[in-house]
């Protein structure tokens, strides 16, 4: 994903930027645990998918990346947030992330908890930080990033995950499933972008499913790449199949490319990020 | 507390409400335990104390009750929200609150950390969409939730009294740490709400540190309301005796009471609120 290049590393200076001004001390009291806590997560590599998709919206529409960032930020700390979370031992109880050590086994179970809890609430206050003097923009925002990531989108999403059991949801539930869990966050990373790049309704309309078709393709290709070995039980390959997934795959990719002929972005990097996702191998 | 007994009534009423606007399923999926989670410790009883003071400040100024209440149910929200992960087995395993069970004993762990993160992510929605006819009132109102509620606020204050022992705390430290940990939402009740008002800056300021004077003064006679059969290692009585412990509330209750004449409203609601606290026995 090399041509993301430049773009993941504003949005990495951007969150270590942010990262810089949580003081360690307070009035003589010692914050270093749950800064180094968040700064683990929010620096432990990733694909930056979400805020470079953000981006990527501003370039298209000849927004300049810095009126982007804030949002793009926000939406990496509520994602960021919600790994935290989603790996603690009362949820998935995972102990290790992209090859290191998850954050509640290097801080410890409250510090996690905090740490992502900081990363939720914070994010609020980037957006109403970041687009301040745009206020009627800002509410906007922050009403879409409640929908997302709220009872309606990821923690819906998570809650559903938590206590059905995937493997015995239809197909149409588990679209459903991950609609909420993982592609609200990234519609709302393309549409949220198109907000702030003051595009008329009918635009943001389109920005909006773009985001949701790519987002399901993220999915897809992400249980494809999972099921290279074994498939796993409620997956889109355990339901579907190999080849179906790779029919799914490819007809929500088309979707995606629909949606940016309509935009007149038939060409650009919003396509080459339909292919990126496509060509991916991990 | 029975004068607050009418706009307690309002906070309930409306929390009540909100719950009601959160689908039981969506797209057949169920999400019926996260709802109830989230009502079960919104409903639990609990004096309302901030978001009645979030109302009296409305009163002072003669604005309605209608206006103050998405503010005064998002601040009750972000509190309830910090009680359910307080409670949790890996902060400090509370089984109970209030006389009943802790959401965890209820709910389950992974059912109670996404009610909690729901009540903090919808707290935000409730802000913009409430507000969403004056934007630059609610970016503002935003921002305090952020400053209050986030790293500078309860969750430092939070890590800082899970990672340090209070014990061992200076007095000056101590205060810091509950000045941020419950301090900070008691105070923005009163600041968010001046802002509601339209107050000019000065009268905000006023608000603002009536309400940081108030909250300390409610920790106080906490601490000294729970040191009435033992005193608590790192309580304000441990660290001050009993007797400095009553003094330093009346001088804290006078402060607040200078605050209300600099206001001109040195008798009213928000005077009775400073005796209702110094009154209560629970």
């Amino acid at each position: 994903m090399s041509f993301l290049g430049e773009r993941k590393e504003w949005v990495d200076e951007a969150l270590v930027n942010w990262i810089g001004h949580l003081e360690e001390s307070q009035g003589g009291l010692g914050l270093t645990s749950l800064k180094k806590s968040v700064e683990y997560s929010l620096t432990r590599g990733g694909k930056r998918f979400r805020p470079v998709l953000s981006l990527l919206v501003g370039e298209a529409f000849a927004v300049a990346p810095k009126r982007l960032l804030p949002w793009a930020v926000a939406v990496e700390m509520i994602h960021t947030y919600s790994l935290i979370h989603d790996d603690l031992p009362c949820m998935d109880n995972d102990t290790v992330r992209r090859g290191e050590p998850t954050n509640h086994v290097v801080f410890g179970e409250s510090t996690a908890l905090l740490a992502g809890d900081t990363l939720l609430t914070e994010a609020f206050g980037v957006v109403a930080f970041g687009y301040e003097s745009e206020p009627q923009t800002a509410v906007h925002l922050i009403r879409l990033l409640t929908e997302a990531a709220g009872f309606r989108g990821m923690i819906g999403g998570q809650a559903v995950d938590m206590n059905a059991k995937t493997a015995d949801l239809e197909l149409s539930e588990l679209m459903r499933m991950h609609a909420m869990k993982t592609g609200a966050l990234i519609r709302v990373a393309a549409e949220g972008a198109a907000l702030v790049c003051g595009l008329p309704e009918p635009k943001r309309q389109l920005c909006r499913e773009f985001g949701a078709h790519l987002g399901f393709a993220f999915q897809l290709q992400d249980d494809l790449l999972d099921s290279s070995e074994t498939i796993e039980k409620g997956s889109y390959p355990d339901k579907l199949g190999l080849e179906k997934t790779k029919e799914k795959l490819l007809e929500v990719s088309a979707q995606a490319r629909e949606c940016l002929k309509r935009l007149e972005l038939t060409e650009g990097p919003l396509a080459d990020l339909i292919q990126m996702n496509l060509d991916r191998t991990y």
